[in-house]
């Protein structure tokens, strides 16, 4: 996915008025208006890098025409100690934009290395790993960014562009059967239907349906692998997207991608992953 | 600190119009618009609640009046498996919600609960654990009232409200010196100054000039002492607010709270603290 | 589709913001604050009724509370001359309000009318009437609302909710197989993948990639009746979807349906659609 | 009138966000990001052309600089198959501006269009074409200009900018006395006064008080040639505004014109024009 | 003028973020959350009311439902150390609310009181007290309704309600003549124009081409006497509204009221009346 | 303080939204589009310029690149009828921008000219002019700025930099020992805590507590020399910062300056400054 230049402006713009309120007053008193200064980017552990266009963003929303220098590119991985990007400007707005940047930076890089973990534990394998709507509220885009830039996969971006009907959907339907039979009539037909089941006889029950994709949830790998092979062995059953949901951990994800599913969930990706250490050093020019 | 219900419920609908877009298709398509449901929210792990009211906003804003009942309030413990709150209103309703109120309490649940074992690990001492300024953008009072609710104390909020003179500000300054006439010169008499001391002689320079605050920065926790001791025995020096900050985590905390400090600020408590597991499940009534 | 509360409150609060602007200088010269008044909503020709719940947003957005009764529901037909709605309230909102009611009841009422035409048109065989993306800009909810609510389906709300590629995607992507190589890659799992394609030779290449949906342009009834023949004749090939889009009025679009494809699309339900003739009359209480 | 290029920038900006939601998928899917394009505006019909300056907005609002190449310009008329503008840029911009700018284009060029073809019916008159509120909501500004691009004039561009009595004011009034009486008093002495009556007796009423305006609703020509001749036969009478409305269309609009008034109110210049038919080819560069 | 609820909403809101910021740290600090108070007000100087509707939002933004108790209302005068009005609710509520509720007090009761000055000083004669754009930048609305309530009459509120021609159009058009043909070919039929003269050689030419009004700029009060004869005496001189504008205060006001003029306008009125002294006490209940 | 350029861009858009509407219909009536001109700022009094940067921004806002050619910077005076700066661009954008921009220099000028002549009352003194919260809703960074660009310091920007307990809060928390226990429970170590008293026993009460400053309320100048003699007699209390206010006019305030508190702070500065007197003469180019 592509983040949207605007759209990275207009957030930014939001999140720098969050931390800047009235004024810096600290940087206002200690460092004069006119001293230039460049800082520099620094891997502080081994990192996938995350966020640079967003990063050079927040300085270029206090001074337009900043630019940031990378070293090395989203996706790209930074070892310990390495000055991995860099930034000239008004010293003045070097510090002013620094937490920010920092705080960006470091999430989506802390996302993308953890995501990029995920993604080389099951190398060699039919599937691939995606994110969820697990993301920190207001910051969807740019967690989802940041799992594709580890290797992941986007599942949908939101309620809209994706029918998933999960337990609570079923619960509240009334059954599988009810909540299938509306939701042909109704989901768009740019939109494919995919449902939550936990056990082969719902799988089953569903397949009946001619849905497109099943999300496997709180399954043992023994009992995925089951149903992954029950569905690839009915007729179009190699066409039916199969994802594993719960219970997976960095541990646990090589096992269920043997099972044969295509996608494989994790929410931790967004929810969980701790920000990558990353310092910003400043010094006059 | 508290949350202001105007904050809350614009912040919530923004949220909501993240995930919702230009609506619940899902849902839509399932359930039927009069049907009503309750939802339960059930920790899946040991957990400091933190979150109540943001989350019932978040339903109250799509269908007003919704209120949500808690057995377990904001700042107390639940237990693995215990139902500690629920709420009643439109099947629609409630799955519309469920993700941005689930990905808003896990956050801050996961938040106040991290909180909440660095403050038991210090028990007993002089020190207070502070937050910082390393929030999830957009989420900065969210983050910070969960640090509160886990027993935690706020540092700034933001760039305005507190003058904290760091490396980077000292580099471009020209040194300790010129950074603390100028700040006396200019900062509010309402505010007070704190400065970030890496060594036992920035440190004593620092004092010279009357400073309210001091951050001990990546320090042993011998060294830190020392630090600690000297200041103490300075005349007023009791008075100095001392803040140590870098290398804490669960297991040195307790040290560095030993040291004689006032303050322990702890960066992870809302970059990576770990999302707490918590589902919600709803039934028809 | 449902139209979302908050949506329909926050659009309407803009939509009188444009046109009351700074006070309604003639309500507020003619008229006494305290006197109320009644509004019959008269329809001056056959529709089907669209916006009850719009019209209703804009007089409770003005007076919280305000109520409007119907006597005909979004959907069912108001016979010339027939009073199909009334709302009491303040004479003075009655009056404010006017203007932008009846502007989106015309509108709405207008689209749903043509919508069904069309519907009625192509009664009995298996095509569905849907809309484009050919909507009056910042008006597409209400106006796909309205579509629905004439008995047409809703086609893709944006760019973001479904894979087309049209003509000039082809043209740029240097042709049909690059174009769909490129998107099996990278498209999300939940949305399908639709093709416009123009003559039989581009449908035969388009169809060995195992397109979802295809969109056939500007074809004849007869040439579009060869292209479905030839695709149902495929194996699988009764699950693709057709659409017949180009040269569809109101004098074609049986022939067009005769031949067999799922879906119709009409740009002109929402581009072209005449305002619908409604009055609205107020008389004091 | 003119638009205000920051308005257009808001505006177009808004209408891109509707269109584009997260993403445009298919463009970024099967386009890459460095390719440039060339897009050429063609009119499908005769048409008189209307807002260059918004489709170029739509373009430079997603990347900054790009200008569009007129070769028709606003208020002009394109014939059938002529390429009016052409515009070049990165070939993902043009595929994702393409649709808002073309709904733009067709409407304002529709409205335009239609508002020439009444302009022109009444050449050599007294009368000139004016249009009302009754605008798609959020569009006034654009439907407006269209209407003055097209020869029309404007009338008022919200409640607060005239004084316009209407049937509903009078009749909440209590009066046409009670009425002018009461707006004599309190509308600003920048504001003329109009008002609308329906009979020779309601018209002779209303001079008595020292109108402006009269809008003369829903008369035969034969009637409203009477109630012009007894105006004009007043003191003062020829300095007095006459509006005709109700009942106007492309075949009675002369014969209106020709009693004598001053102005024509069409409301279906915008709520019922249909689109011009234009099209957006675009090429590799 | 009324001003419009979801106007004085909005901008109260506004005015609490400004002065709340991230919340109130003295009075969270010190005062109980479940204290309630009563708050009265009270005039420290005798003055005429104005704003309590704007006071009371203040309040009910923050605690929905309070309401203020008026005792004199706006327009009306109260007398030094008179309690006004008085408003009870939580004891955070009325302290947050405070200083903003008492800026807009202020303010707008100082505008009236100083309005009500200028109005007493012309008793008797023809003229009306106008005021001006040269508002507060923001404030507009509540300025000129503080005018409105002090007596004193509205002119235009913006560049687009109201035709001034004014020294430097004239100046950039190329005389008088330029500007009033020019303005006569596209201004609305429902608007008046009024142009600035400063002597009685530009009156006479622009009396020539049938404007509405005259603004007669920086006259001594003979010079206007003049003026004003001179006009009056032409046929159909009675019809054009005169303004006396420049060097008005409270001690010349008379002198030009009794020229003879319609209005006189004071920009004082909104750009220097000083604050009226009011005070806010607070008491636990 | 600073101005934040992007606060100023938006805050001035909003001014000239305002201001503007839909349209300058004079200008646009009187002025060609391609004319342009001049505009000089002259003083029609003796002044302390203020806000040159903002209005600046009015103008660029509208044209961008505008740039304004300063002879006298913020801070400087003008003397009477002296051009103290210009700007050149298109003469429809001076004639737009034009109000705005006095009503914004005049304000800010006439503030920082009142602030000018209570510094200069006080030279030589211990004490500095200091502001409050008493500003124009919406205005406060202006009105701020505007201060300090006259000589003053400013106090709190708002509720959350600053603890300082008035005479409410005391009533409300049960008195000054309650008020002052609480507060140093909860205020965050980066905020200093002030607190009002009328009387040398609250004075003294109040120091027992270690607070960090004190505003003497409504004292005479006898009375509080004895009470900052009385402080300043204490160990430490040199360091105790003292503010006096109210009863303070240019008539009294070097005899509360030499009473030796350390801040005077005025209301007046911000709720009552006269606009400063400047003209803006367009002529073209």
């Amino acid at each position: 996915m592509d983040l949207d230049p605007n759209v990275i402006f207009n957030m930014t713009s939001a999140y720098l008025a969050e931390d800047i309120g009235r004024g810096d007053v600290t940087t206002q008193a200690t460092v004069r208006p006119s001293l230039r200064g460049r800082g520099r980017f620094l891997a502080k552990q081994p990192l996938v890098v995350a966020g640079l266009e967003v990063a050079e963003a927040i300085f270029s929303n206090l001074e337009p025409g900043m630019e940031l220098e990378a070293f090395v590119y989203d996706g790209e991985r930074a070892s310990q100690g390495q000055e991995f990007a860099r930034i000239e400007g008004l010293a003045q707005v070097l510090l002013m934009g620094e937490r920010v940047a920092l705080n960006l930076l470091q999430r989506m890089s802390g996302i993308a290395t953890l995501t990029r973990q995920y993604v080389d534990a099951i190398e060699g394998t039919r599937a691939h790993i995606v994110d969820t709507r697990k993301t920190a509220p207001g910051l969807r885009l740019f967690d989802k960014y940041a799992v594709s830039i580890g290797g992941g996969r986007n599942h949908r971006f939101g309620l809209d562009d994706g029918c998933l009907i999960k337990d609570n959907h079923i619960a509240l339907a009334g059954g599988i059967r009810e909540a299938l039979q509306r939701a042909r009539q109704s989901i768009s037909h740019m939109l494919r239907v995919e449902i939550e089941v936990g056990n082969l006889d719902d799988l089953k029950e569903a397949l009946g349906f001619g849905i497109d994709a099943v999300l496997l949830d709180n399954m043992t790998p023994e009992r995925m692998a089951e149903a992954v092979a029950w569905v690839r062995a009915q007729p179009g059953g190699d066409g039916i997207l199969l994802e594993a949901s719960g219970n997976v951990n960095l541990s646990t994800v090589r096992a269920y991608a043997e099972t044969g599913v295509d996608l494989i969930s994790v929410g931790a990706l967004t929810h969980s992953a701790p920000a990558a250490d990353i310092s910003f050093k400043i010094a006059p020019m």
